[in-house]
């Protein structure tokens, strides 16, 4: 097969995560390395009810193809519920995609041409890099610190380079777990006007927030009037039903939407019709409130539990976020820990996590680790972090 | 919203099928124009039932995250019906995409560079156009007869351009119901080894022949070892069981797979775990070779008699293929006939097709309409096709 692939393929490396989980798939180990929601809290019973409902009441009409928009009963129950998070839009404005995942990778068939530049938080979601890699992006990282992107590094590049968009993700961060201070939030779209560029507001995490009140979405400092506004909203049924759907959604200016249809419309013609109209009768049927407050208890324990256990066994020199919500904490070693080559032997311990220069656009992240507590129960993360501590402890013996 | 967009989009109309089956949803419209197979044949209660068996036995785990691949048994059961059509592979040959709509997208991601040319039959299926559109293809649409694309006009294509691919239905063609001819499909692997491109086989509607045996695929001639081949093989579950739950697969030679996995994980991470476990508990338990036999004898019903009512019916100067399978037939006027604005006034007249001109990637097909045969039952096929024929009789009368 002599076949040159397109050069930017090269550039495309499978995920390391999702190799790693492969790996993880061995009971023995104590995984703190997926972005798994935890399985007990699917609301399983009520999926199936309303799944035989689905089918026992539309038949057919659940099976056939649809509009690349998005079935018109969920989109409308989306738009509500974006009002209830403070973006007024219209079914109009949402377009449904299978998973976020599938909302960045239309932004990027929609605005990268190759040498694009893009800014993004440093570290970042890892499957939005590769999403935009596809793209032939540049990426121009920002620094960070615990109230997320320092709007004046956004401002300074903004006036210095072309800026195609800036990929944010406002709550509860992939993998730091940090949130952008509502200051920062109101500066960077003011930023974003001036300097005329779009800001991609991605949203999986922040219905999970189990400490403190909600912030106002980016979004929600946008101009208001179809046209004009330049922040998109990215949301998923992933993390507060389950992501098993593959159902996620995009809020838009009208210009944006469009081409993100026509986008879609050549992706995948539309998303499962069947999922759709699952999730919709679901949500028609149950009280997805509730069920979303037993997640944020759940997860507030277990993050408490990790907290504790870190507290109690890591050796000195490691830090780690305190994040209010999410999914994910980072955890930083002392300069000269190198997390990469850690991880092997993690596995033979039996405990997983993912190393943290994975994150980075660029370089850096080697002494850092993102540890996910939504997935293991808390005595299993008692277990896990012990055998981490010891290990990083062990790391630090041999440096010193 | 002063962004500009990148300019590929402005190639990247929305598809006028997808515009149409908005128009068309009318009741008192008899739409010939959709692609939609026959929900009254899509097998609902059994569907039902393998839906609440995967949530009653498998319960959060067919709602977790899963590989970007596929689900083994779905890929394994694939791999053993790919046998049966004469393509020897392994479950590991198989990646499971988001409908054959995304199959198309993820070949784009992977081999399309602005300016790379493709090879297509001319006319072809339209939403195929426009997923290589996205990548700034360009397309050299090739000579057609009754037996599919002409072998030597690619052979000399290619030995005066750097072909990337050849992108073929080879069963029933979407848009002329055409069959390409055994002798052919040997022939264009071997122009495709001597002249080293890849060769698309797209075959979502093999299945569906009701007159005839079943010809060898274009991958059958493919070279067996794993990574010496070069033909694509696409398919899909839209047309043997419904087309809501998106599900369709890509065989191809190791190579273009672990490529494509990589597409697929920065496109949408996986197809809907749910909808994959859903048909696969549905194969597993329900006969559906005898469900697709079902539908084909109703297809061969519906064809039938839209080809009687042709023959009655149509003025003198129309002509129209005659498929062994599948769910189109293409008419063909006098030169001069221009289908295009004949639509509107058919959708007044309460019937619908799409114009030929839609699946010429270049220019023609004017004089063409494409008549979509298994959405409508056999009493309306009789009503549309007569007022479609008075439609063209009288435009006939105008022009002459």
């Amino acid at each position: 097969m002599s076949t040159d692939f397109a050069s930017r393929m090269q550039s495309m490396k499978p995920s390391s995560i999702r190799e790693l989980l492969k790996l993880t798939e061995q009971p023995d180990v104590i995984s703190f390395a997926g972005g798994l929601p935890a399985p007990a809290l699917f609301p399983v019973d009520e999926l199936r009810l309303a799944a035989d409902r689905v089918l026992g009441e539309y038949g057919a009409t659940a099976l056939q193809y649809g509009v690349s928009e998005g079935i018109a009963p969920l989109r409308e129950r989306i738009a509500a519920t974006m009002g209830e998070r403070g973006i007024a839009c219209t079914a109009n404005d949402v377009l449904i995609t299978t998973g976020s995942q599938q909302g960045l990778d239309l932004l990027g068939k929609i605005f990268l041409d190759p040498g694009d530049l893009i800014l993004t938080e440093n570290p970042t979601y890892l499957a939005a890099i590769q999403a935009f890699q596809c793209y032939q992006a540049r990426f121009e990282p920002l620094p960070t610190d615990d109230d997320g992107v320092i709007p004046q590094a956004v401002d300074q590049l903004a006036s210095r380079h072309r800026v195609r968009f800036l990929y944010l993700i406002p709550n509860f961060q992939n993998p730091t777990g940090r949130t952008l201070s509502v200051e920062r939030r109101q500066a960077l779209v003011e930023i974003a006007v001036r300097h005329d560029f779009v800001i991609v507001e991605d949203d999986p995490y922040g219905q999970l927030r189990y400490r403190g009140e909600h912030l106002p979405p980016v979004k929600s400092f946008d101009d208001a009037a179809p046209d004009a506004g330049r922040v998109v909203y990215l949301s998923t049924f992933s993390k507060t039903i389950a992501p098993g759907f593959r159902t996620g959604w995009i809020v838009a200016p009208q210009a944006i939407r469009d081409q993100l249809v026509v986008a879609k419309q050549s992706s995948d013609l539309h998303t499962s019709s069947f999922d759709q109209l699952l999730l919709d009768r679901y949500l028609r049927d149950f009280d997805n409130r509730r069920h979303v407050e037993k997640i944020c208890a759940a997860y507030a324990e277990r993050y408490a539990a990790m907290h504790a256990s870190l507290t109690q066994h890591m050796p000195d020199g490691f830090t780690w976020t305190q994040p209010a919500g999410g999914m994910f904490l980072w955890l930083s070693g002392p300069q000269g820990l190198d997390t990469g080559p850690l991880l092997a032997r993690a596995i033979e311990a039996g405990v997983a996590f993912v190393p943290g220069a994975d994150f980075f656009p660029g370089h850096g992240g080697r002494n850092n680790m993102r540890l996910n507590f939504s997935n293991a129960d808390v005595a299993s993360i008692g277990v896990g972090i012990e055998r981490l501590a010891a290990l990083c402890a062990e790391a630090m013996a041999v440096s010193a």
